[in-house]
């Protein structure tokens, strides 16, 4: 229904366009508004308002399919909605998912300056990697901004390059987690075999150090994310680790048994992972 | 910061209104505009893209902030920020809230019906009531939409009428879950006090029954209502009860010990309860 609003509005943008020009065009020295056949500057002012009304209907569509997105409400998907391309592409390209992504560093920076150490080196920051650390957009720019089903052939080559550049606002709350003397563990749900380009992919970006990378082996092959993770902080918890911080663009990074203290759930209207 | 900029803002519009009206006013039969100084046609364009550029950028924010209320990235907050009134405003009384009031509806009706009931009566679905059966916006409206620091004793006030009306989209998912034949039980921080008054309410905004309505005692008093919820939930679990289902507007109905199979956050940027 939308993708033909969509054409409808299309045909008459072009419309619009076209109207405009000719108004420009018969626009001379001799030019008499008052001489000119009322329509002509009327029809392209309704249909502008037409055009605006369907964008910012689209618009809060949309915003609505985000908002249940990060507040965890839909069930597991595979594609983001067709009509919502343009809105996620404007998003992720634009100021808005940089801006998001300020908040939740800052948010948890501040958090973590306000939590007092036990001083025994038992409190821990766990971070994911793709979409927190790391970023897969130079990818997903390629690949329709997640309107493309996954390829995991075509998304395994683009990690082999190494290449991810660091997500700024999470570098930078990752110097200052490090600095405040917070282990770091990073909990991936990457393949173990992967390791040695995701630590050369990480330095690169210019993540210097960490306590523990956990990357899935083939025992965990298979299982839900959320209980990989789980089972991950299980361990943590059981080895006297406390885990006060942890940051994730997946709501499987964060929920499930052992949870963190606190959780900032980093912006991803791209992908969903269970 | 950005209160300065709003009055700023507020002064150029006048000046683009009253720059307006006198080009308006001067637009007489002998009108020609090629006579005009420049400036005064251009200048006010200027101005208006300038106030539009300011109005994205502070939708933009605002925006940022709603999704990070959320996704539950924030620290406890008292009120909503200043400068966000008008945004808040536009999405509570427009049909933001309303077009995710539904989605949520929808997304958690369709999982429901989904669910295979086990057959022994012990399938349950909870609901919280303010903001999530019963709305409180007629009070907001009054009271500045979260601006205000939330008053006890007006509020108790507003409460104690018994005129909060149906959250539309809830009362639908509401008559579904009865229908397919779920247990349903009330958990609500409302004192144990308000109990008739509340009955009363629910029943005239239209929730026919219930099978539990659990309000907060006297001996509860002065917990986080995350852990009273949590508790409630474990007397739940610990008489045989399966959580299947959780819906409410505040991250405090829905995280803690033994949380739903699924939890259906309702939007509220208008206060926050730890």
């Amino acid at each position: 229904m939308i993708c033909i609003r969509y054409f409808i509005m299309l045909f008459l943008k072009l419309f619009l366009l076209f109207s405009l020009c000719s108004f420009t065009f018969s626009h001379d020295a001799d030019f008499n508004p008052h001489l000119l056949p009322r329509p002509l500057i009327i029809q392209p002012e309704d249909i502008e308002t037409q055009y605006e009304k369907f964008d910012d209907e689209l618009n809060l569509h949309c915003t609505s399919w985000r908002f249940s997105v990060e507040a965890n409400n839909l069930s597991p998907w595979k594609t983001i909605p067709e009509e919502c391309l343009g809105y996620v592409k404007e998003y992720m390209i634009g100021r808005g998912y940089k801006l998001d992504l300020e908040r939740v560093s800052s948010e948890a920076g501040v958090y973590a300056k306000n939590l007092e150490l036990s001083g025994d080196g038992k409190d821990v920051w766990i971070f994911d990697i793709d979409e927190t650390l790391l970023s897969n957009l130079p990818y997903y720019i390629e690949h329709g901004y997640g309107l493309e089903i996954f390829d995991p052939i075509e998304f395994d080559k683009w990690v082999q390059k190494g290449m991810a550049p660091a997500i700024e606002p999470s570098l930078k709350l990752y110097e200052k987690i490090l600095d405040l003397g917070f282990k770091v563990f990073l909990l991936t749900g990457r393949n173990e075999k992967l390791k040695s380009i995701t630590i050369e992919n990480l330095t690169k970006a210019g993540f210097r150090r960490w306590d523990k990378l956990i990357l899935r082996d083939s025992e965990q092959h298979g299982k839900l994310a959320v209980v990989f993770k789980s089972e991950k902080r299980g361990e943590m918890v059981e080895e006297g680790y406390r885990i006060v911080g942890n940051s994730g663009d997946q709501w499987s990074d964060l929920l499930g048994s052992d949870p963190s203290r606190r959780s900032f759930k980093l912006p991803n209207p791209m992908y969903y992972i269970p």
